[in-house]
């Protein structure tokens, strides 16, 4: 593969705003990158060995954790699993939703550099700050913050990082807890990882400049530049950034305007959309965690299986497929 | 009053994201638009008389009708009246919503000119198309289809011009009914006219400069210009719209988190929200049209003040109050 084709493939892999190369030639960086992925994948596989699960289990999850695709082998998902084995799996889930490069800098024995990668800080921040949120949300007294600890780092990792196991039925959890969770839905995982959502980088673009925007209202002739790891962020990088969350949106009111068509209740029908424009799996209501999609009319799971594919692809190449002016200029 | 003065008041009582000056003297475009504004109430006034409301339910039904306040004077809202007179204020309603500069034009016998601004024509057109396919969803007999007619047309201007009367407890309606009237929440009226929402302007530039990007990304070296009544509008207008829309957002998550400390269902929380950001009145769900915002924390009621007022003033000039610059540099 020639070097451009190198970089398209690793961009569809592991899809966000800015995805540098690591090192000048392209089919290096993806070589590295691989080996990454796989010695996590082997390292998960050893760890829920060593923690006594079997070996078929083993695999299956590590690879449904590697690829944050989420598929359990028993119908409770990964709720029969020992506390250890879930904390492996909530470890590893939060590891794959981490910008690749902070582990190729952590190779390079740069570990200084890998934690001032600004998307990285916020996410462990968010990571973190939603757990325990969540942790006091569910626990009335002190005996059961472990237990509850555990089921909140479990579903926090598996919706932020769009892996989508579920060690509970979050559907049965107080409203601010599922509300953080469906929030949570959005932001995604890192950039450059091999989760869904908006991604977090996104997110520090749109918080940047709603500030810039806010200052250069206070004081017109200033000119402040949108900075991430201490490089300035182009206006065209902003501006294609905020054209992505638009057209997301666009997509995400025609879908659930379509999906309402079926006679489910609101909450089923935009965590529907949710979960399948971000990649989770799991939503709340009718398609909790201990539900599914199987109740959908026909129109609603193209909606659906469109909606995943173009989150997936990241919205606009899908999109362009679509526009009548590439079909006339074959 | 300064002309400069006049402008911001115009501004600040018929926001969006364009208001243009009608003719070169600000003070005569004011006086002119009060004009419009007394006229158009009047005549309201009159109508509903004619139709036989006492005179002070006429007079207070107008007021509310003329600043989409939307407060009635019985607790079911306008659900007591005559089809009529419900007829009379759904279409006052509607006609407040429209950008006042349509009524100038026709003032000044440019009917054809004024048909031709298009926020009015898709403000209309989504008007007619919400209005239809709420009926149809209604409607499963013929004999009642004019009765509902009469309701989907009252909900949808009432909750598209964010006036907030009501003829009937749509919290009742089926979801796909329900799904487009909180849809019609953030699309909200007209900009220039006394509707709130994210105004029909700027989604006409969002979906316009949506529509660019894609074409963009198809002939990466066609520059396209995104238009509005066939002007261009500016790289620093669409950015600033952009802006909004994610402000908008980050105000609209940072209120429903803090809202859903309180125990109420997650459609409530929503709502809520989308009611008091876009200044329209009732939700659904506890705050339903036949329901109130009375069971709400004092956190709750706080954030739902605030949401009023940053909606009413378009965000910008009450956050601008928030950064600490401002205080600082007194």
């Amino acid at each position: 593969l020639a070097d451009g084709e190198n970089m398209h493939i690793l961009r569809a892999e592991s899809p966000g705003p800015i995805v540098s190369k690591l090192v000048p030639r392209m089919r290096k960086t993806a070589g590295i990158l691989y080996l990454i992925y796989l010695t996590m994948t082997m390292l998960e596989i050893i760890a829920l060995l060593i923690s006594g699960l079997p070996t078929f289990d083993a695999v299956c999850m590590s690879l449904g954790t590697a690829g944050t695709g989420g598929f359990g082998l028993v119908v409770d998902s990964a709720a029969s699993y020992t506390a250890l084995q879930q904390v492996i799996i909530t470890i590893f889930m939060v590891l794959f939703g981490v910008n690749f490069s902070f582990f190729y800098l952590i190779l390079m024995k740069k570990s200084s550099d890998a934690f001032k990668i600004e998307e990285v800080r916020w996410y462990f921040a968010i990571f973190g700050i939603a757990s325990i949120l969540i942790t006091l949300d569910l626990t009335h007294n002190a005996s059961e913050l472990l237990h509850n600890l555990n089921l909140a780092t479990f579903q926090v990792a598996s919706v932020m990082t769009t892996t989508g196991y579920a060690t509970a039925d979050f559907n049965l959890w107080p409203t601010f807890s599922k509300n953080i969770l469906v929030m949570l839905m959005f932001v995604g995982a890192c950039a450059g990882s091999t989760g869904g959502g908006i991604k977090v980088s996104r997110f520090i673009i749109y918080i940047k400049s709603s500030i810039r925007e806010v200052s250069h209202l206070i004081h017109p002739r200033s000119v402040k530049v949108v900075k991430m790891d201490d490089k300035a962020v182009s206006d065209e990088t902003i501006r294609t950034t905020h054209m992505y969350l638009i057209v997301y949106m666009f997509i995400f009111a025609a879908s659930l305007f379509l999906l309402s068509l079926d006679k489910h209740d609101m909450v089923t029908n935009f965590t529907a959309i949710a979960a399948t424009l971000n990649n989770i799996g799991p939503g709340l209501e009718v398609v909790g965690p201990m539900g599914g999609y199987g109740g959908f009319s026909v129109l609603s799971k193209l909606v659906m299986i469109f909606d995943m594919l173009i989150g997936r692809l990241e919205i606009f190449p899908l999109l362009i497929l679509f526009a009548p002016r590439v079909w006339k200029h074959r």
